[in-house]
């Protein structure tokens, strides 16, 4: 990895990573429905603020396949106002955009069109939840991109043999190869990696001196022999892979001995799900590269509401399940936990204006051991703006039987 | 009107004008689905061709009021090869541009964004098929001005009274107020007519200078007390209305004497229903405006599907409805006038290569004096391949009741 700062800024390509942005989650949620554009309106703000070369999104940008035209508005204008200006790109494409765009109408890079002002090019590969489908194999970034707003690269074609042809950038001494794999359901690219039918092209020229980022959309844990992407099937020239998808966010590239890469998980930027992982805070990256060697600047998004989870075993409170009136004590416990978690949230809270005051709480009750339940709805009330869920703020669960961790 | 053609070029606005595109409309029809993005395609090489300053449509853009992605991907995709480029604009725009597009996230013109290189302007108003719903009452025309493709005005916030402000545009000697209303329904426009809760803001200085140009899209003829509007409720002061909403091409300006205005129709460059005043050849029009003064040329569309109608009433034949083989008889008929449109239809082929081969037919066929129907889908079985609209050839009906001619 990269050491320290270098004065040298005109070797290092700067791009913003960010993933799983999900524009649209909730939106019909009068207290969470606008939820997403803001932290996606924080993120390009990054982009500017760190004046970067490119942003880099590792799909699922839209929640639904089918954005509303309220999201697909949204995300239209907040493209124009930050992607449009007049930043020249400080660094050159090399490679063939007919070949990497050719599953595009417009073949070419969004900022190489001289009737569009880009100061910030965003590529973006495509995730599960808007992947292309329906007539013309179209999805929601073909939309973005024929408008001249994203470079969507990516897309295969073929269902049993996958090329993948980088997208080559140059910056001062710093050769950039980005590979893409939009999202392909798992059990299939499990198989077409098994069979050995994925193949990633490499610049015949100093191929050694150039640095491999591949992006990929895939579930990254194991959830069943074939439904995930071992991290030893990718190749092991790769210098570092971004992985969308999943959506903890764990930044901080990880090391993998075995293949000899670094992995990057940048994570959603959303919770879409009230879920041990989503807990982490929610960040985009600053990545920074130079020649062979990478370094990542975690940025934490101020804008993201909040959300804390507690774990409560009653049976290893106090509380006992016989006294005549366990259930308004237990009511008043889980009262007492969620009262401590939202003066959490208010001290925690950034301080930036646009981050909402109602956090997101679940309480997840281990209630074995004779406990009964208590009404969900009843205790919601007491909270109701206050926090942002008051529907769904306890999980009731009985002999420390975990659920699997939501993935998205 | 304008007489013969003028040398002062630099005083004549240049407007092509389309309505009624109804982008999508029988998309999924195998044979027809691609028909309004090809005429769409059609009207803007026209105002390249024709060098117009500007491309002024009359509302219904769209079929459906939530477009498919495929048409949503088609539209943005010609607008940004067709209307962008290096064209200067050579008009002056002199009204309040927030003030016009108050209703829009961008309130003001796409040819003045510095980030967008805008050869024809295009302004449009909506329809009655994509008017603005949902929530924060948005349109696809919304999606489209947010995207920098065009200058949605017309939209009105207000339900029961309509103050319009003109866009104001100025060439040479030559003053344009263009005024535009979106569509709302006939019977509530009617009543905020009735009522005089309609007013229409004229320039102040040399008000009677301007050439007044008004957009309509409304019902023009009479379908029953309130739900058409009667030419005599528009402003007199107004030189030229645009009527959008009739599918007939009436496209000639018609004088009225009592308002002392023209009205031109446009109508629409795709039939969405095989009624009479949808076979009147499709156009679009070249409206030159010099001061006072104005024509307008038609331009015939040559890639739109041909369409041919024919009346027959059988008792007007030799056919007799007593013969033991009439069944058999009145196809045979019918098949032969089939073919003598297709013969005609094969003769009036404008020669452009995107114009379909496959014509629409319709026979109304007056069954009234004791004939019987035959069926419809044998009669369609012999055409497959030849027509384009198979099962609909026939419409029996009977003692000349005619059906009211549909209006979209
Ligand atoms: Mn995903
Ligand atoms: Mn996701
Ligand atoms: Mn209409
Ligand atoms: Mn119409």
């Amino acid at each position: 990895m990269m050491e320290g700062n270098s004065d040298e800024e005109d070797n290092i390509l700067k791009i913003l990573i960010a993933t799983d942005i999900h524009l649209g989650y909730a939106e019909k949620d009068p207290v969470r429905g606008n939820d997403s554009l803001v932290a996606f309106e924080e993120i390009l703000e990054n982009a500017r603020k760190h004046d970067v070369d490119f942003v880099l999104l590792g799909g699922d940008l839209y929640h639904e396949n089918k954005p509303s035209r309220r999201v697909m508005h949204g995300s239209l204008a907040l493209l124009r106002k930050y992607c449009l200006g007049d930043k020249p790109v400080s660094f050159e494409f090399v490679s063939d955009q007919s070949k990497n765009f050719e599953h595009c109408q417009f073949s070419s890079l969004n900022y190489e069109d001289p009737n569009m002002n880009i100061a910030i090019p965003v590529f973006s590969i495509h995730g599960n939840h808007d992947d292309p489908t329906g007539q013309g194999n179209l999805c929601s970034l073909d939309m973005l991109h024929s408008a001249g707003f994203i470079n969507y690269f990516g897309k295969t074609t073929s269902l049993d043999k996958i090329q993948i042809s980088p997208l080559l950038f140059k910056k001062g001494s710093t050769k950039l190869a980005l590979y893409g794999l939009g999202s392909i359901r798992d059990e299939r690219l499990h198989r077409i990696f098994t069979h050995k039918n994925v193949s990633m092209l490499r610049p015949k020229e100093d191929s050694d001196k150039w640095f491999n980022l591949f992006v990929i959309h895939q579930n990254r844990s194991k959830h069943g022999p074939t439904n995930h992407i071992p991290e030893q099937f990718l190749d092991d020239f790769i210098d570092l892979v971004f992985w969308g998808h999943e959506h903890e966010c764990r930044i901080e590239p990880e090391w993998n001995g075995i293949q000899e890469f670094y992995v990057t998980q940048p994570g959603s930027s959303i919770a879409t799900s009230l879920s041990e992982g989503e807990q982490a805070p929610k960040k985009c990256g600053l990545l920074q590269i130079r020649g062979k060697d990478f370094k990542i600047k975690p940025i934490k998004l101020e804008t993201v509401r909040q959300f804390y989870m507690e774990d409560i075993v009653l049976q290893e409170t106090s509380l006992d399940p016989l006294d005549h009136d366990i259930g308004k004590k237990m009511e008043a416990y889980c009262q007492e936990k969620v009262e401590m978690l939202l003066e959490k949230a208010k001290a925690e809270h950034s301080g930036n204006r646009k981050q909402p005051d109602l956090p997101l709480i679940r309480l997840r009750v281990d209630y074995s051991g004779g406990f009964e339940t208590f009404s969900q709805h009843r205790f919601g009330q007491k909270f109701v703006d206050r926090v942002a869920n008051p529907k769904d703020m306890l999980y009731f669960m009985k002999k420390k039987v975990m659920t699997v961790k939501k993935k998205e």
